[in-house]
């Protein structure tokens, strides 16, 4: 995570500080020392306090932040997340980016663990899809297990997943699964996507370790997996939500992909107070 | 924009593709080309056209786009919002990454004409904040332009923004104004934010260019407005949603700033449908 | 593989060409072309020539690149690989740079294809290992997929391979296997190293996907895959080499890893001809 | 040396932990302590302590490195190269990448002191080409002067060399000469390529300061060299190995330059030992 | 100003010291530790002391430098501006880098600050302009305050300047005016370029922020001054050097902007002497 | 050359337009097109014909540039040095950082052949030095070479100069030379600074290539060169400007160092004229 961290933070720097912060600059001398509030102002799943740290860290390599929370811990409305001591410069500079950073990754994790009460006793896998925000891929999935669902595949590289697309293309679901299985290490399974019972089976025939049920019904759904009977694992995607998460777990399928957890997510509300050490 | 969108393609290509589309890259031809549409899967204001254009261009640079539509403007549910003829591979490769930038970019744009369209007719001016996805604040900026709305400054080197521990440092509201005009270009207007009416005042004398009414009632408002009359922008802001943006125009304020426009955005529904040339 | 390409292309080129070629520079006008030869100066099987077509394109965008062979394919001694039509100055410059890509991934497709058909006919895979040179993984793993070999996993993040250490540090094989599903994805496989005979059951009622017999003597992996009867794959590791190898492979493993591959190769003897357009 | 390095520790980094250690970061607490020892499990030069002290500063900012031995030494099979202290998660994650540099590192440099030995009490100078893995030049060279050779220029930058076709398109050796003069720095030296006597002596004559031999047999060189009579440096180029070290040696020539001390080294065989601090 | 400095400082070290500091290496052990001074060996403004202490610590984290002296202090000839205590081979390293950013930096303080005294008392504003050397503008921005002058607009944007090309293709200033007000934060004023009197009359009825007057004849601009009345910032441009200095100050006009105080400086003469720490 | 033109230009564009050039955006629709002219404003030795060039492909990849000049050639007052054509808004946004490269550039040329013009008809080799502007090391040197004169080494590994410093850790200068010898290529020669005559003898018995006379007077260095009669290079240098040049010339030294050529110029007057195509 520390590299995609990095890089999303220098980019953050260059758009909002740029060529400098020309309020903070003109006004705070460069040693003067503070101290600063992170506040929840809604409950929450909190994700992120490490790129808080490294936020202020760059800006400040002696700031000290102190926390009595970890991510993936519940924060109630009104609590104070962490406190950081630091340069008044840094804190300032950094305020706003620390909580952007804060804010969306908590967001999805509060996010996600709303879907994952819904279906707590269920033995299904809750997980996540690809559909991140470009940049974010490896902080937003992080996010989703703070929250206590489970990554899917992190991109194009680790993991198999034949669409019609690949199929066609390769002359039938046999040949395409055969031909991935060479190229790729017997490390990585393979998943086959079906939207249909007929396309199940040929999944099934084609030696698949795992197959999508894309789009169908529940009946269906219930079906394929008395269908499959072990053979591979099932996961099911497409139009997953609240209301039919629970309808879903109890399809016996292994595991459910929804792409809400992060692209249907908002930032919570959090705040950050800063004050002048020589305050009292 | 280009800069901003060039560094996010790279990761996100780095992210999703890394090492290798080891699906693609088993079973379709390089040489192989195909054809997509991407469609709105619900009513949208469109925002991103471009970074799909560079993301496939990257990947083929004979790839050719064609559409109907530019930035800014609604598409229907159902709507083809774009035709891409180019390599197969190149467009099973890009999909996700295209999508993910269009989904987020027309979220923002369409939320943004939501607020746009309550305060119709009315003269004040809605801004955006500084709340945005570390990385991505110039294209979201965009995208709130493209829903019809306006920008604030774009991060703290192009505006001055003068807080209470500013103000603090500085001394009082007087010292602060005149240190910052002392460092800044002539070519920047220097902001300050007040909570209550003494601050206005002060604000006033001190000749700030705006005045910015920080989680004032309605009726603060209106009497902070009278009060400044005409001798500095106003700008309101705090708790800004909705149900309350039509009685905040009517505040007589020049401007109101929302950071929901942004950070409280979600991604909206489209996807994409890929077929080989050699189908028919 | 097109990233780490263009990584390693930057590098050799700020360290081979750096502020310029003074002696090409001095000597030859930009404008003359030529024609360059590549040839096979011993039997090879041939990799690379994406590299070699790369490092020409950064030199002279329109130079033209003609090859009756493809990356995989024998090329004999004396044979041209291909020959490069373009700016005389460019072939100068990249000269040496494309080479030194062709001789190494030549070299280890030519290595590998040694090792490939000493098992030719056996059901075994062979696969490489990460004992690759920092910064060239992807190609000299492709290299090895050239040579008619399969690659292991790419790196720490798309498989999963449980030694020793972690073993220790988790609690157990059970505890470990458990506590890695919860983290990764459902296509990523576990493997699990296991020096003797205690070990390989532990991995196997841990539900390892994989068991990778650690530096066995040919009857205790014999002895291993009989008592694994399929339920899980299994990799032979340690002291492979060319003599033992046949030996390997009729343990009825699945997969043979080996160093020796990448680390053991040496560049292939390959050498260009250059001639200016207006020789005879 | 730092610079180069530093380039290629970004991309192993990439390359092989990219997104995350998905084994270690499951199962390993991060402040967990522990020890490592790296073994020379042959006979060996040592070349590349730097590296693996760069290596796992990048991943534990307070490692500790312990080694009796420096750059240049000899270690004998069995023996503890170096001795590290740090976070076990560090330490595993870091493993294969440090032993990935010190084993090619060390593999060059061990091949270059048995050419070194071969020559002993020769007065010539053993130099090494351009042959080398791209990115990796300026660490290769490095290995090369702990093996005990002497560099040839660094790049096209730091030395002139003029080839067949440099001349022929300048005209002639004297005009090349006197170009390239005209170009570069007083501080560097030309030398001319010449595969027989007659453009040995037309190299002479255009005040060359160096003579490369290329593939010229015994006989001829040593004709070279006398004629040359100390005017110009000699250097004896082609086809250069362990067998005929000695004789081109006893030419009289001033440098044997030799590519295989780079291109035909292989990494010798390094291997390291974890232990949790926990056990005893 | 951190990473524009930053960046410099990067090219600088791969222009300058690249694969290696030849001379250094072969002779001075990474241990031995020194002395060195830097001196004014003429009166100079000073500016870049951080830049001093970037490039030192690069290359020595535990370098320290003492200075009597702040960025924007008058420093006589013969005095010594700081000492630094490090490793020697930092010193020698780093001298040539370090006083070629310190002379520069200090060359356009000092010619700004002979600027500036021209027009002591006067209430004009000395702004400078964007004729900066390309990679340098934030530092050469910096250096301009320390010699006592102000800033313009760093870029294109953090300003509007309209130009007569702008006003051709928008179809009037009125229009020009309008349209970039509707794009532009409110926070950013926008400046009107003006040749003559009707341009004037007509930037002031577009409601321009600021006017400036340009290559306009003393007479002409206090006409304009007069005409304008408060109603806009007055900048005066073109033709600005010390002779025209004061007559140009006292036309009444708000700001005088001058691009010689950055294109027009040369770097002024300082020296650094290393000494060995066991000297004495 | 081009590398570090793309690296500076990176920054250009960065520090210039940043997050957008907001006046051009707002006014000029992207497909208008335009034609400029670029004019000197005085006499001048042009030079960065090439930066220009640069700086609008980067813009419009279909600019096009006519010139009747190339790099080095004189330009007279008065004359179009270049007229471009291509989109209106690619024009108005580089031709600051067009014209800050160009002018700078032109400056050093224009400069360089002043000195170079005072030393007509003598055999000496004027030479520039390392005080150029971080960054800009590549650049400044070239436009050096285009002014007449000649480069002294680009950094510190191009070329060896031992100084006092080093002088005195080696232990004396011949223990200096050896080392240097050891570990640098045989084709880089090695320079020694004297400051006496005692050090000239010094010098030449350790058998330095070349020897620099520092600081010394004309007397001095007549008799240095008497003294060293040709059994090295001689260069002079220390308080080269103008006036002494001719002096310097004939004391028979081989090299003349001047750092004024880089770090005394002053960009010269060079203007822009921009047309939207539609005009006439």
């Amino acid at each position: 995570m520390e590299r995609a961290l990095d890089h999303l933070i220098d980019l953050a720097f260059a758009e909002d500080i740029g060529p400098g912060d020309i309020t903070t600059e003109s006004l705070v001398e460069p040693h003067r020392r503070g101290r600063a509030f992170i506040l929840a102002k809604e409950d929450l799943i909190l994700a992120g306090l490490d790129a808080v740290r490294q936020v202020f860290l760059r800006l400040d390599q002696e700031v000290r932040i102190i926390s009595d929370f970890e991510d993936g811990e519940p924060v109630r409305k009104g609590t104070v997340i962490c406190e950081i001591h630091g340069r008044l410069s840094a804190l300032l500079r950094g305020e706003r980016i620390a909580l952007n950073f804060l804010q969306r990754l908590s967001g999805i994790a509060t996010l996600t663990r709303t879907y994952v009460d819904r279906i707590e006793g269920e033995k299904v896998r809750l997980v996540d899809t690809r559909k991140t925000a470009p940049g974010w891929r490896t902080l937003e999935k992080y996010a989703v297990r703070m929250g206590g669902a489970f990554n899917h595949r992190m991109g194009l590289y680790d993991g198999v997943l034949i669409k019609d697309n690949h199929i066609a293309v390769a002359g039938g679901v046999g040949a395409a699964v055969q031909q991935v299985r060479d190229r790729v290490s017997h490390l990585v399974k393979i998943e086959v996507e079906a939207a249909d019972m007929e396309q199940v089976e040929a999944a099934l025939d084609a030696g698949a370790d795992v197959i999508m049920l894309d789009n169908m019904s529940i009946e269906e759904m219930v079906a394929a997996v008395e269908f499959i009977a072990g053979q591979a694992l099932v996961e099911v995607s497409g139009g997953v939500n609240l209301e039919r998460l629970k309808d879903l777990a109890r399809t016996g399928a292994d595991l459910i992909s929804c792409g809400a957890l992060t692209h249907g997510a908002r930032s919570v509300d959090i705040s950050m107070r800063i004050s002048d050490d020589s305050d009292s």
